[in-house]
């Protein structure tokens, strides 16, 4: 607990004035005004983020964390819970999505068992994924909370120590994830902070058919029903409707805003563990960038929740941070025209009249 | 003549086998299916153009195409002619957006001036620019027809050059351009290929007012009563209301599709060319990939008009070849996924039950 309530109140918000010091920059850069958009704004909260006009953005890092979910035995998946691990194996071989989409963004991805139900000491033991272990995956939140209030804690805070100790060598943090089951969880989640009906904030996650998804809705409701999160309290809300890697996602995102360094909120799972550490912390959300609008449908709300308007919206649903991925493009673009293109004055080129 | 009609001559199809093929690949990849929506669309574009299921994808270029308008004497644009010359200079010096952002994505600029109102032999001798000079600047459109039909072929065909020169230089072309007024022509052409009203289709371009605007429209709804360009030939659209550079990038569209490679359309202006290719060789549509839809209004349109869904959508109204740029990433993207993930076989992990 020391350490999660010490890293939210180490959290400052951006910095107005080299925020305007980069506004004024991006104004007088040889093009229409504003003519790059939603580019200007990420180079401006870019520099507002990390207190320079010449922000750090090289060493791209995506954290791909793994956990399991009791509420699987309810049947809310269209994939066995084999498939978490057999897909960790695949991250540390190098062959899944997030591996292909992190080489072409020049990111690194650390893959993290947050609490797999399966043994992956061997993988830990190589070197190639990390143990931060909660626990071998939550309980079944339709028939109590997912997890004690001390294993959220413990989420949390195996996630804020991943980026501490990330801090010399990460400039661009990323989320991902890797869980099934996981999209039951994550529009729990967003059903307690909007207060919407769950079937509103509900999708098909990995691709099940419509009397799957009405069984799912209908999981949701009486894990709801039978937990009753408090909004207000975002521990709360993560113990008993969350999961080892969202609380870890959470916990992440908490160490990057410590650091004053931006982190890119992949998918919808990502997005439920912003609004974790949003409820913990508000001022933490200016550290976020969202990537991409999800084709789960609870997306669109969690971005709003936050106050986000995405990057992206290419029909992705895979999760593992590949949107996050594809979305450093742009925060390295971001950057490239913040300290790269020249101003009217020094291209000497003409005014509007 | 015959260089333009040998080239749609030999415009081809995709090839639906090979694009077959990747479809299959790309469905058994490990990821729930098509969960990566519109990149594996793109992978299996890529594949269909190149008749490859290991595109080349590596050797990117951007062809930023500068061109004046004597349309801009009534009046139609914020910013004096004389930008023009400035920011193709800015362009050769490495200043400018287009520059920043081909850099992130790791292509390459070559800035060609297809007919500027200025003399720019010093920046072409040094070799930093390609003269492929059409003209000192089109004619205004709005007291006759912009070119002659003459004019027209010659831009298709330098156009052309400019994509068969680079064939074993340049896997994935981009376009881009620059030229003050240029917006004028580009929804004087989408609102004939169209049939839209002429205020549909007109956008601010580099920022004007109201006033400037409604004067904007009247220019374009003068030059299209008085030169009646013919929907249905589309020399006759781009000499009466086209422009220089507009005839370069439709013509290096035409140039990309005969070497079956693809070419990604920029803003509103290249989307314009991408028009005039799209009405002398409707096949060439298949080789074209949209980089994003522009503040422009007219661009949604004109992007109907080609059949094409952009993949980004950032408020951006640069031109230059900027979109363009930032989409790359993405073929890059797409490649990867289709070369560099493996299947639930490859990878042994479980299918969904």
């Amino acid at each position: 607990m020391k350490l999660l309530e010490e890293t939210i109140a180490k959290i400052e918000p951006q910095d107005m004035t080299v925020r305007a010091q980069a506004h004024n920059r991006l104004e007088s850069l040889t093009m229409p005004y504003w003519a790059l958009g939603r580019l200007l704004d990420l180079a401006e909260e870019l520099a507002g983020m990390t207190r320079s006009l010449h922000p750090a953005v090289a060493r791209k890092t995506i954290f791909t964390l793994a956990g399991d979910h009791g509420v699987v035995a309810e049947g809310v998946s269209k994939y066995p819970q084999e498939v978490t691990p057999q897909m960790v194996a695949n991250f540390a071989a190098g062959g899944a999505g997030i591996n292909a989409l992190a080489r072409q963004a020049g990111a690194s991805v650390v893959v993290v068992d947050m609490g797999v139900a399966a043994d992956l000491s061997e993988l830990a033991a190589s070197g190639r994924i990390l143990s931060r272990r909660v626990g071998p995956g939550t309980k079944n939140m339709a028939r109590g909370p997912a997890m004690s209030r001390e294993e959220a804690i413990c989420a949390l805070e195996n996630g804020i120590e991943l980026a501490l100790k990330a801090a010399d060598a990460v400039d661009i943090f990323g989320t991902g994830e890797m869980g099934i089951g996981n999209t039951t969880p994550s529009s729990a989640i967003v059903a307690v902070f909007s207060g919407r009906p769950v079937g509103e904030v509900t999708g098909r996650g990995t691709g099940i058919e419509e009397e799957q998804f009405v069984h799912k809705v209908s999981v949701i409701e009486r894990a709801l029903q039978l937990n009753q999160p408090d909004p207000q309290d975002g521990l709360d809300v993560l113990a008993k409707v969350g999961g080892f890697e969202i609380g870890g996602i959470a916990g992440l995102i908490l160490g990057a805003a410590r650091l004053k360094k931006p982190v890119v909120i992949d998918g919808f799972i990502s997005t439920a563990g912003a609004l974790i550490a949003s409820a913990l912390c508000p001022t933490a959300r200016q550290y976020m960038i969202a990537a991409h609008r999800s084709v789960e449908q609870g997306h669109r709300v969690a971005l709003e929740l936050l106050g986000k308007q995405p990057l992206l919206d290419l029909d992705l649903r895979l999760g593992e941070g590949t949107g996050a991925a594809l979305a450093m493009n742009f925060v390295e673009a971001a950057f490239r025209v913040l300290t790269e293109v020249a101003t009217f004055e020094e291209a000497m080129v003409s005014k509007a009249q």
